[in-house]
């Protein structure tokens, strides 16, 4: 047995440290980690694979704290990819949210991964995909996906997870339930977090409008509403198990249901476009060293000597 | 002369007409309006392309709004690219700012062109760079790209900008402060605006300790920092003479120093690589096709019959 097969039988046999070097190795971009995954790919399909999404400052951390303590009661293991496609010059609350989150380090049914690379070419979603697989493949029932923001890149990293939690809080202006409504797309379950604040019942009644401002327009789907007040280590929280309750059903929907067919799908042809891309890019980067990289193109172009459509087309054509 | 290198040399002449349907049909990527973009390169570089962005609520469209109206008075042609990349489903404010800046519509030196395309590969991205290209070639003197969050997608999308201008409120909390560092990165030129509220001061205070951080991690740039109070139609604005100063001030510093020509090139390589992504992604299309479309291979994946990484090899090697 090669080592690689030793530790593939040493990942889906939970071996946290096995699990973290594949993830390292996957991030590298070793050749030998991706022929692994190939190999843990058939072992998995058993976890589920939760997002949590929303605005910044809506306490993302803190419900996502507070379903890890709620899953870790049920005796559930938890596994967490927080995606933060910001630059790696953060600090302030999320460097100290990681480290509070980071209590449940102590607990061996957590294992919680970090993604900060800044992927040129859909590096994010196609990484999340990968980790969540390896947590999948390690046994982890309950994989949670975290995401900083709601733009573009977040809404595609959702595409990796079965059930997907928006979060909001009360008091948000009309410029931020209007974006709102670009991630209400993704929500299979609405959360209005800090609902102890003024204004949760009408946050609720709003999102019920843009609700069925949606089925309106031909996407009907059930989305559950519930009342969140997150706090670090569930010491004065609540709504926990309502949220809980609300993504366990949405789970069931789902399985006795031709969409939860459809949507696995979706997720599959979703994951295989995020790698067909990232092949692309390999070889995009190789003709460009072919010709000469990207200096001496970026010169040319600059100095309007070349234009950038024929420039990217003798690249293109060197892949 | 043919219909196209016609219609070149009416967007040259700066006709509306002429530039809206070249935007629609590089929208569409008709390969003829590719080629135009390849003559017009040439007759490019003179506008000033300035970025605006910041989190969901700080008054972007406003801000850009004062802009519009200030460079009017100074007799400068504008250009806008309003880059939303959520959903067309959106309403409410956003809705609304866009009708309300449509009273620029009625003033042939202002031109506003809205991307709401949800690009698979960073689409958007390289729809701001032609779409800005386009509006250089028309003759406008300033082209503004609005963004509406602060993503990676929107970060993508600030590399078409020679100036970044970051808006920020005062009184947010200590988690958006930590997301923003993320777009401090890319800012030339900080705006508090609202400035009329309480805190405004301490923002400003806050924003020069993160920079000193910044610097202090070598990414020195100076950064200056403003305050603004816009409101709709400048009716009781301010402060928008300091920034359009702030972005002047910007500017001069690149022309004058060897940063201007490296970012001209960084901005030429995000070009060309934003365009060899979307001559792949066509490739990799038609690959999927002769594979007999996604359905068949999302329902393997989906089911476990083949793995993902297989599948994408297979993909790319049509490709």
């Amino acid at each position: 047995m090669s080592g690689e097969s030793d530790r593939t039988a040493r990942v889906l046999a939970g071996d946290v440290r096995a699990g973290a070097r594949l993830m390292r190795d996957l991030d590298d971009r070793r050749p030998d980690a991706m022929a692994e995954l190939k190999q843990l790919y058939a072992h998995t399909g058993r976890a589920a694979v939760i997002g949590i999404t929303g605005n910044p400052g809506v306490g993302k951390s803190t419900v996502v704290d507070g379903l890890i303590g709620a899953y870790r009661k049920q005796g559930l293991k938890v596994g967490v990819v927080a995606v933060d496609p910001t630059s790696p010059f953060t600090g302030g609350a999320i460097l100290g949210d990681r480290i509070r989150m980071q209590q449940h380090a102590l607990d061996d049914g957590v294992f919680i991964r970090s993604l900060a690379t800044r992927g040129q070419l859909g590096g994010m979603s196609r990484s999340t995909f990968d980790v969540a697989l390896v947590l999948d493949a390690m046994g982890y029932d309950i994989v949670l996906i975290e995401t900083v923001g709601v733009g573009q890149d977040e809404i595609d990293v959702m595409r990796a997870a079965h059930t997907t939690v928006v979060i909001t809080v009360p008091g948000l202006g009309d410029d931020i339930q209007a974006i709102k409504a670009g991630i209400l797309e993704v929500a299979d379950v609405l959360a209005v977090n800090k609902a102890d604040r003024e204004g949760a019942d009408r946050a609720v009644r709003d999102l019920l409008h843009m609700l069925d401002l949606r089925d309106a327009e031909g996407g009907r789907r059930d989305v559950e509403i519930v009342k969140t007040i997150a706090a670090w280590g569930l010491r004065e929280g609540s709504g926990m198990d309502d949220l809980l309750a609300a993504i366990a059903a949405h789970r069931e929907r789902l399985a006795s249901d031709p969409e939860g067919q459809s949507r696995a799908e979706a997720r599959a042809a979703a994951h295989v476009i995020e790698l067909v891309k990232g092949l692309l890019a390999d070889r995009a980067a190789r003709g460009l060293e072919q010709l000469g990289g990207m200096g001496e193109v970026a010169r040319s172009v600059a100095t309007r000597a070349l234009d950038p459509y024929t420039a990217a087309e003798e690249i293109a054509a060197k892949v």
